[in-house]
């Protein structure tokens, strides 16, 4: 165990920290896994949403992205990042906010619906590349890979409008994330790299060339010993990882890259329990069951100069109110713990959780900013609405 | 069934909207339950967090208020709030934070840890009351009621430090939101007042005197018959109420004064579903089991220039992910639901998807800012950290 890094002692409030490290790590670890297999490796950047992590991808040869909204798209355009996949079936709402970034970057598109495709035919300012988002067994959006007339009539429609092209089929195999073991997740990779291919196939014998196979995610592109039939991977949790992705049992401890610091306020020897200042308004309410049936929030890391330490599965956040966070450890600890201590938590789905900050801090001492969400989504412009409340 | 506002025309991505005739509603309501009983109505702001509506509590004759934070503290200080009680066992290490304060408003503080009143005393620079955190059942924060030496002991030191003074005692019957019906959350809070006033006495006896007895919570103040042996009350969810509190029945569909707006992204008649943009980073991963055992995390109102419509039970947002939201509705609705069409939702917990914002929307087409969160969280100093990653 290293020395504790000084800059804990300025911390006041919950705060997440990353492993700088294990950041660059599982990023080289995923940019060697595609360039081995010949895949363009198109990281999803929803889970760090920071400009300056987004360097280290660059370190690794990373030149496209991906996003899941077009403010995030405006935010990584102008940080230089000039080659975007928006990987959400495009909201038709947001054309005007699309064409405002013509002149920064290449935006491509995602559609699974024909009035989608007509809104984007009708109201795109600028040529854009249209992917289909195909259902191959997570059921939440995209065309179902069966339904090969309305593959083919959507690709035909992009096809055929002037400002539109098609780009190929994209995948988010989410259902992963139910599996129960690196063995099933596997199995639901291979079996959407063989659905998609099938789609190719059908999409090729009616005219349509040039379908890239776009495939997500984090645990399958861990665990997945092919790339055979991939064009593209858009995994984007491993830069972080989570205890979502330890309970699947895709990853080990010594990935897990991001934890939220917080202050303990209160000790309960009589129920050997803590309470930190870190709610669900720090967290967010994702949970996991463990092994024995408890419902965690987090589980305590331990925090050197040199990177995080251990994971300890005995420290255990098993509640959050809004702004209260419950732990329950050994009596030990709870013996060992004082008022105003700082403990480290590895959340349970690191996206949600740095989704509610704007900035990052490293175990090496940095300060590293991301895109603050509360303030790009508050930011929209409403012409139609009266401003004169906006009294500050 | 009146006219859709205009306005939503101009939405194109997910913001929450009020109905401010409901809002000045509630606090209405409340204020006058407290006013009859001749009871101090402290509010708690958590919930709203917005200067503006802060001004409709005002209205109604309130002057005194609860916070969660040191920073929501500042932000209501600085909206000219000037006696302000923060409910949270006091966090050390923002004693700086704190003092900073000192100008602007008297802030109450709450303890339940005899560390936590010596770093008080030792580190205040302006008198504070404080009260002492109790749990009559909740077993989250507090010195059981039953421990009558802690008590006493914890009054005595707070009451022997110069610059503090014992207030009273201060307790949140959380275990009401574990409530089946509003005649089980009246035992609650009758049983709490109860225990409360045992604390008072106890104390008294030993010469503790001048003891406020301060209670939450909206359920608890919404339904009790009596406020007997209560000096003051803190409620904070009733200003918009949700579906937790509907679930829980202690409100009816007329008081739901907050909704989420919501962009139809995807449709899918084959299951009855559309997508939405809108997922957990829009509504918080909040949830409750419905009478029909489906996990839900919203439902459908409708929304008018004159306010909100009829609660829509049919249809129902089943899923979240971090920013598709999947609703289950009726044929009918999803064969009438176009893609790009505005939703409304009530979510489940107002007070954590309201936090994800820096606005709202009013139904009569009013823009009211509230606190940015996330912000306010990241714009912590930290003096020892290097800040030449701060690139922008």
């Amino acid at each position: 165990m290293g020395m504790r890094p000084d800059f804990l002692k300025s911390v006041h409030s919950p705060i997440p920290l990353i492993d700088p490290g294990r950041v660059r790590r599982n990023i080289h670890q995923m940019a060697i896994l595609a360039k081995t297999a010949g895949v363009r490796f198109r990281p999803h950047f929803k889970t760090h949403q920071s400009s300056k992590i987004g360097e280290w991808f660059r370190d690794a040869g990373v030149t496209g992205i991906t996003v899941s909204s077009v403010a995030m798209a405006r935010y990584f355009a102008e940080s230089g990042w000039t080659n975007i996949t928006l990987a959400f079936p495009f909201n038709i709402r947001e054309l005007e906010q699309l064409n405002q970034l013509d002149e920064m970057a290449e935006i491509h598109l995602l559609a699974d619906h024909p009035d989608t495709v007509s809104a984007l035919a009708a109201g795109v300012t600028k040529p854009h590349r249209v992917f289909i988002k195909v259902d191959t067994g997570y059921h939440r959006t995209g065309i179902s890979w069966k339904r090969r007339d309305k593959l083919l009539s959507l690709a035909k429609q992009i096809e055929s409008a002037p400002n539109l092209s098609f780009a190929g089929i994209l995948t988010h195999a989410g259902h992963s994330y139910h599996a129960d073991s690196p063995g099933e997740v596997q199995s639901i990779f291979r079996n959407t790299v063989s659905k998609m291919n099938q789609v190719r196939k059908t999409l090729h014998e009616d005219g349509i060339q040039n379908c890239v196979v776009s495939i997500g995610n984090t645990p399958g592109c861990t665990v997945t010993d092919s790339l055979n039939g991939v064009d593209e991977i858009r995994p984007g949790n491993f830069v972080f990882y989570d205890l979502m992705q330890l309970s699947i049992g895709i990853c080990d401890e010594n990935v897990l890259a991001m934890a939220l610091l917080c202050p303990v306020t209160g000790i309960y020897p009589d129920r050997n329990e803590l309470v930190l200042l870190g709610g669900a308004t720090h967290f967010s309410k994702e949970r996991f069951r463990n092994e024995t049936g408890e419902t965690i929030f987090g589980y305590g890391i331990g925090v050197t100069e040199a990177g995080f330490g251990p994971l300890n599965r005995e420290i255990r956040l098993i509640g959050l109110s809004q702004e209260h966070g419950i732990v329950r450890a050994s009596a030990e600890t709870i013996r060992k713990t004082r008022i105003g201590d700082i403990l480290a938590f590895v959340p349970v789905h690191s996206c949600l959780t740095a989704d509610l900050y704007s900035v990052y801090l490293s175990t090496s001492g940095d300060r590293i900013p991301r895109f603050n969400s509360v303030s790009a989504r508050s930011a929209q412009l409403l012409p139609s609405v009266n401003n004169n409340s906006l009294s500050f």
